[in-house]
């Protein structure tokens, strides 16, 4: 005889506890990652930060590569989907600029990006793991941009804005760089607000052109 | 009986050989770091690429640590002493400002900065080697600043004109990271074009006010 089906409300929180799980490993992957590099952040490490039985996480992540790499995708769609939520409250005129570059600098020196530094290193001597890496960036990379398109209000079909919007992109990877070894938010303070008028007299430019 | 002085003729030779080496282990610290990154790139294995005995390159650099924040140092010092030797040849106009760009552009898109990157990385989980990578990095940030300054001939003391700067080097420091898994250069050369154009508009801006 087969097991009496338990009925959809008993099945849900089994499925619920599976979903809370999931999501504490990829949370606790990111800043494990952030904290102590690619080769610290094994799958019995990062389950033992989440508080899972090491037989679990490896149910859900058979390997290293696996859980970070979902890590990565997983938390960047979060933190995105969250930019996007915010959308609606953006100031408009050139405040709004600087608002979308304090959203985009918070993104980019939090353990989120520290981590995907970690793993883009780690990937650069590893050739597998590297070509799961390129797909992910590719990936994340044009979703940001959207959002950063959306956020700003801008249309990148006039000349020079998608050019100006991936710079400002840059920057903050460049920024999120300098802010590895030390707390740069002093400077970074300064080069972010001369930046956002550069971009707003560029976006002012492309739009009369 | 002390060994007789073997004069300067016979001296000189010796002290050139050693230099040599020593420069030849640099090159080789940088090359090596760049790619197979900090956990491949030991004493051993940069002095087989130099083609220098363990025992000599021990003598010159006693640790890993020594080698490579040597060899970052020096082959800056290197790279900033040529970018400063161009700076009379380069153009007046806007078009300076582009050409310093593209000698900027090529610092950090090279094996040196790529180098960087895995020394910062390896640095931020070693607490011994970060206090020693900050002191590096402050030194190098400096002068790389200060060059930057020289090749475009602008005045930092003019309002925007040092952030302006310094957000030209965190940008490429951002390409650089952008470049380290596969060849952005199509996509960086647009970037950089439109960042041209918006770095001349701000320092035109700044020198007027």
């Amino acid at each position: 005889m087969s097991e009496p089906d338990p009925g959809p409300g008993l099945r849900e929180p089994r499925q619920d506890r599976s979903r809370a799980t999931r999501r504490r490993l990829l949370e606790a992957a990111i800043e494990c990652l952030a904290e102590v590099g690619w080769s610290g952040s094994t799958v019995a490490v990062v389950a033992e930060r989440a508080g899972v039985s090491r037989g679990a996480a490896q149910h859900h992540f058979p390997t290293r590569e696996d859980l970070v790499l979902s890590a990565v995708e997983f938390v960047s769609q979060e933190r995105l989907a969250q930019l996007r939520e915010h959308a609606a409250d953006l100031p408009t005129g050139p405040e709004r600029i600087r608002a979308v570059i304090d959203m985009v600098e918070h993104m980019y020196t939090g353990p989120l990006f520290r981590a995907a530094i970690h793993l883009w290193v780690a990937a650069s001597s590893d050739e597998r793991l590297r070509e799961r890496v390129l797909v992910l960036e590719a990936q994340v990379g044009r979703e940001t941009h959207r959002v950063a398109l959306e956020l700003l209000g801008v249309d990148e079909s006039v000349a020079g804005v998608r050019e100006a919007v991936q710079a400002t992109l840059d920057l903050a990877r460049g920024l999120a760089l300098a802010n590895l070894l030390s707390d740069d938010s002093r400077r970074r303070e300064r080069v972010l607000r001369q930046w956002a008028s550069m971009l707003d007299a560029a976006l002012a430019e492309a739009s009369k052109a």
